[in-house]
């Protein structure tokens, strides 16, 4: 029997009423705003109900550094969801919204896989909730408003040419990059620079998904600069007046969206920002939300471990006052065999000794989760070809390292599949070893923290930034933001810079070529390498073959 | 005591659930798509299921040419709705939507306004069910997929000079009116002029209020025109593959919303095309729908007769097989007196003799929509200093031109206050004397077309149009596009091109300045003086006074 798509087992998914969902965290209907049977948004009245209540357990679900082999880290964390709640343990997910642009050019990115699966996935990769349209609307609200200051008078002395706040759209443009804006003549304000990014990119995006509520949204959308004077002072957002009217525009993306897995498990699916120049994790509320309402909450984050979850347990668990109690760390044998230097059309050979090398990239990400104070735990997502010598090398080599790997079968089997890592996990929790730190103190110099990372993460020997930067860093903290953590941006593929350097490399040199202030979101971003914040379509775009099949039904989305 | 406000009125509402209100109607709950609990999509099968079924009566709501006085279409259209429903018949109104972006520049346009009201307001001026996102979504993709071709080698040799297709934000940004787009090297395409328009200024929207269901939908995007080659033959959105996924992006949109007024009727509130570049009505579906599901549905056009319901007419009911039972004309004793010469200071002094002379402007209307051959009502819509010799003059004049004038008080009470206009309105249409005939036939040549709706709506003398002009309508006629509509841009304040006269002007004449082929929407724009399609913020956005109060309701937007 052919394989079934996931997109085949979505469908056939019998999806209870996101009331009887939500019924299953205590939610009641009235506190459910539904968009449709399978999808509800959390009424903000209820989350402040919550307050008082004790927090469940947090599990994070990062992953060895991403090859093209998928290592299938949503899917992991969907199927411990449900794998916590195959033993008996209350449990809910929380992943990230996916970006409507994108599933345009490639094909688009479905929440997990097989039968470890949120559904309904075509809304979650079309307009969902309309989450991302709001923090587009709220974003491009306040670039309307900056230019109307200046065209009406520029009464707060704005130099037109440090506007820093540029615009978005949720969409691969390539052509909106860089732009001349307000040609036409006097009626369409004065010519200048601008660009969109994607609305992931969107400081607005970052700011959402860190927010405690409503009102801390404000101030933060307050705390954006957007632009600076001739003597370089900064304007912010506040200045604008444009904070009250965006907070506005974001009142109901605020409320997390809540939807269930192919196993009728409730999860929620709230924020996306961008993994390089932002977090990259889920909401705040989301996930304080999920805390009050079940025992084990199930997360993950953007990329491998060393950039998504170094930014997890640094900004978002910092920021957020929380504390995972185990981490689950995702690897592939096919991963394995590639950090170990097999090509990807040779990985469907047996080579145990690719394997065994390449498991040095994943030890490295074990030590540099322990630093942080809490255990992890390997999962091996399963692959049909995976031999039987390659598993056992790998379990092999993470048992020398001191922790354990467990094979998981979610993909094929769903929870069924994944009972042994959830067992193991709630008896690793219920041990109370975790003792969870961040990497830096508060108080480090900026330049500290960056170097921190860089060493102690990425392993590497040196940080080279230049007298404009290291001049910036001492200007921000004279300013006021030297309490702020790091957010660095560099390429997801290798601890280094250079995507290629599989494994485990050393002796290699981090370069900070700029440095950017997120003042609203609350972090300082340092940027290694090229960062691309508006994608472009590829050749064939997927969206020539998307389309409604003559039942209705996405065709080519998937 | 204070009279209340919109706001206050809205907001005092008890309102029923979404499910109560379907059910008024025979709507079932799981025909309804919810978006909270007091908003709801029809879904796209229930909406087929209906075909066989009769139709109810059409009545159309129109006006005389709009004066800073106000005229209140949309609250007669409302009360009229809800008077239907007070003396016993099942009735349901059909309005637009509301544009985000000018929302953020003038106060927000409210639906109907006293106790004639559609609920919940707030969200009809911000995101609603994400409709207008879908199709400034569907419109960009367009956009990038245009540029991306042109990107990878430009295959179908589009003449980058001649894209046609701009893009649009839901937001008034004059600085993105005119641009320069793909600026900073080779992996951003070809520099090129581009430009926004505001999301309602799309022929995407145009395209989604005037197609029968999903399958036209894809057709009528498929034929959008949106660039030409050296050799000035089109390039259709077909040629480019985006008319798939558009139709994909733009599936949930196209299902009607039900919301309810004041007094728990039910009403469709879908789609809202500009109404000078294009027709200015809710969506076909929308009414198409509603008049299988009721016995009476009151619907409106944009601005005054001369433009909204001569488009309504000739090519909203033409193009959807749609004929209306009877027109409400909605006039003031107010905008009687600005027609009569009175400025905006004097209008609360009685002054029989200005409002005399001018219901000049109330008869021409009259004179022309019985030209369709359908029976006329006026409707005065009551203010609380209007005199009974002023409102007698409006009788009196009304009833000498062959019809009658009743005075509505929904504005102050609801219902009980239009019982009148709805009973005449009954007995008129069971009087079954209603023989719409659009002003021209199909066959009639373009230019014809023009001179017809400028001579005798507008009365002009004559039609001036240059070599040009008269070129390229012949040049559609050959393509094809003979057959087509015209819908004419021009100045809602008046008769003529001049917005400064009032009344009923002779001896004018109409200049036709560009002409444009929608040709997905089905119509030919032919544009008499300047229109914008972008508007700007005002000196002080009311975005600075828009935000949460302490208990979290929005303040400033209304």
């Amino acid at each position: 029997m052919a394989v079934k798509t996931d997109i085949q087992i979505a469908r056939e998914a019998s999806k209870l009423s996101i009331q009887e969902i939500g019924k299953k965290v205590g939610i009641d209907e009235k506190s459910l705003v539904p968009y449709g049977h399978d999808k509800a948004k959390v009424s903000a009245e209820f989350i402040k109900q919550q307050a008082g209540k004790p927090d469940g357990k947090l599990i994070l679900v990062t992953a060895i550094n991403p090859t093209p082999a998928g290592e299938g880290k949503t899917t992991t964390t969907v199927g411990l969801g449900d794998g916590f709640n195959a033993i008996g343990k209350k449990a809910m997910i929380c992943i990230r919204e996916a970006s409507l642009g994108p599933c345009f050019g490639m094909k688009g990115g479905a929440a997990g896989g097989g039968y470890a699966q949120v559904v309904p996935m075509e809304d979650m990769n079309l307009h969902f909730t309309g989450d991302f349209h709001a923090i587009t609307s709220a974003h491009n609200l306040l670039s309307a408003m900056i230019d109307n200051h200046i065209y009406w008078g520029n009464e707060l002395q704005i130099d037109s040419r440090r506007v820093v706040w540029r615009r978005v759209m949720d969409m691969n443009d390539r052509a909106l990059r860089q732009i001349t804006a307000s040609l036409g003549g006097a009626t369409n304000g004065y010519p200048s620079e601008s660009g969109f990014d994607i609305t992931v990119a969107s400081e607005v995006m970052a700011i959402l998904c860190l927010a405690n509520d409503l009102e801390d949204l404000e101030k933060r959308l307050g705390d954006i600069i957007v632009a600076y004077r001739r003597d370089k002072t900064p304007v912010y957002c506040r200045d604008i007046k444009a904070d009250g009217a965006m907070t506005v525009l974001l009142k109901d993306a605020m409320q997390p969206n809540l939807v269930q897995t192919l196993e009728n498990n409730p999860a929620f699916v709230h924020g996306g920002p961008f993994a390089n120049i932002a977090h990259g994790c889920n909401s705040v509320i989301a996930t304080r939300t999920a805390l009050k309402l079940a025992d084990y909450v199930v997360t993950e984050a953007g990329f491998g471990a060393d950039l998504g979850a170094e930014k997890f347990l640094n900004i978002k668990c910092r920021k957020a006052g929380l504390a995972p109690a185990a981490v689950v760390l995702v690897a592939t044998v096919r991963a394995m065999k590639m950090n170990g230097g097999v090509t990807k059309g040779e990985l469907d050979q047996e080579n145990v000794e690719a394997v065994k090398s390449g498991c040095a990239n994943l030890g490295r990400h074990m030590e540099n989760i322990k630093q942080f104070g809490v255990p992890v735990i390997v999962a091996i997502n399963h692959f049909t070809l995976d031999t039987e010598a390659e598993i056992a090398a790998v379990k092999a080599y993470v048992s020398e390292h001191g922790s354990e790997a467990i094979v998981c079968k979610h993909w094929a089997s769903g929870s069924a599949g994944i009972k042994e890592l959830a067992t193991r996990v709630v008896e690793t929790v219920e041990k109370d070893e975790a003792r969870f730190e961040p990497l830096y103190p508060d108080e480090m110099s900026l330049m500290q923290k960056i170097e921190t990372i860089c060493t102690r993460i990425y392993r590497a020997d040196e940080v080279v930034a230049d007298k404009a930067i290291r001049t910036q860093l001492k200007a921000w903290e004279k300013a006021g933001y030297g309490h702020l953590p790091i957010c660095i941006a560099k390429t997801q593929y290798s601890f280094t810079i250079d995507p290629e350097r599989r494994g485990a490399p050393e002796g290699h040199s981090v370069p900070i070529r700029e440095v950017r202030l997120s003042a609203g979101a609350g972090f300082i971003v340092a940027i290694c390498g090229a960062i691309m914040t508006m994608p472009g379509l590829p050749r064939v775009p997927s969206a020539e073959v998307i389309r409604l099949d003559s039942e209705g039904q996405i065709e080519g989305l998937f």
